[in-house]
């Protein structure tokens, strides 16, 4: 990085104070063709106009995408465990001030647990799913009879 | 303030972050009985759960209210030139990352003008008229025949 990116780089407490303003920790739940994907991710909106910050954002956490929301709007977008876990260490080390963090300590344990592959033990991927529901206040749960396997690509899925 | 608060109080570039999000700065005019008032305020609004963070922002500046914004919204609202000018001083010390701080420079200005009574005259209020339309992107203009005046409350208004 040069010392031009360097003066430009992002204060660690201003990151904060953005994200929890406009910061979202997210774990979807796809079905497809009848198997269980969970997918946590960490975003950030903006318009299109402000997507200077999203790159800086992009750049101070050395992680995620920069791709568009919807309409004018831009985010940018962690996905995967590995980069996730550097967002966990970074909220961890600087703590969050609004109710949100509530929702990154769910985040944060859904990371850990996936991180020690516990999401492919049936019990494992139960806490994951009381954790989703704690976090977004979500109905959907994982059914007794489902299992877990992982896809071609290396995604994880539970198999009814 | 006892220590407890002190240790409570937000950080300076934790606030500039959470207003690049969620703050507005906004200059309403309003028309009551034909004349015309300019009403600058500073405003951040959260979900009531988020309360407590209002309050702590409120005790950062030392000044605002916090009060109902809408529905199950609350807001810390800061109006009056003289603490208008504390919100204008700190964001000139630690200036907004995203195109927001277009948004402040403007209102900067006009709190300026307005601490030097400037939108007493037609002139200066000519000169409000085109920043706030330069910062909401607002149609409205000052007609040239009117003019200022003062409520019994302070508020300043025009006559046309």
């Amino acid at each position: 990085m040069g010392a031009d990116n360097q003066q430009e780089r992002l204060n660690a407490n201003w990151v904060v104070g953005f994200v929890d303003g406009e910061g979202c920790f997210y774990v979807g739940i796809n079905h497809p063709k009848n198997h269980l994907q969970i997918l946590p991710e960490f975003r950030i909106v903006q318009h299109k106009n402000n997507e200077d910050v999203l790159f800086k954002l992009k750049d101070f956490f050395g992680c995620g995408n920069v791709t568009v929301n919807h309409g004018d709007r831009k985010e940018v977008r962690v996905r995967g465990i590995k980069n996730l876990k550097i967002i966990v260490d970074f909220f961890s080390k600087y703590p969050l001030k609004t109710k949100k963090q509530n929702d990154f300590e769910k985040f944060s344990e859904i990371i850990k647990l996936m991180s020690k592959k516990k999401h492919l033990s049936e019990v494992g991927l139960k806490k994951i799913s009381e954790l989703v529901c704690q976090m977004q206040r979500r109905k959907k749960r994982l059914k007794s009879s489902e299992t877990i396997c992982q896809t071609p690509k290396g995604e994880d899925i539970v198999r009814p």
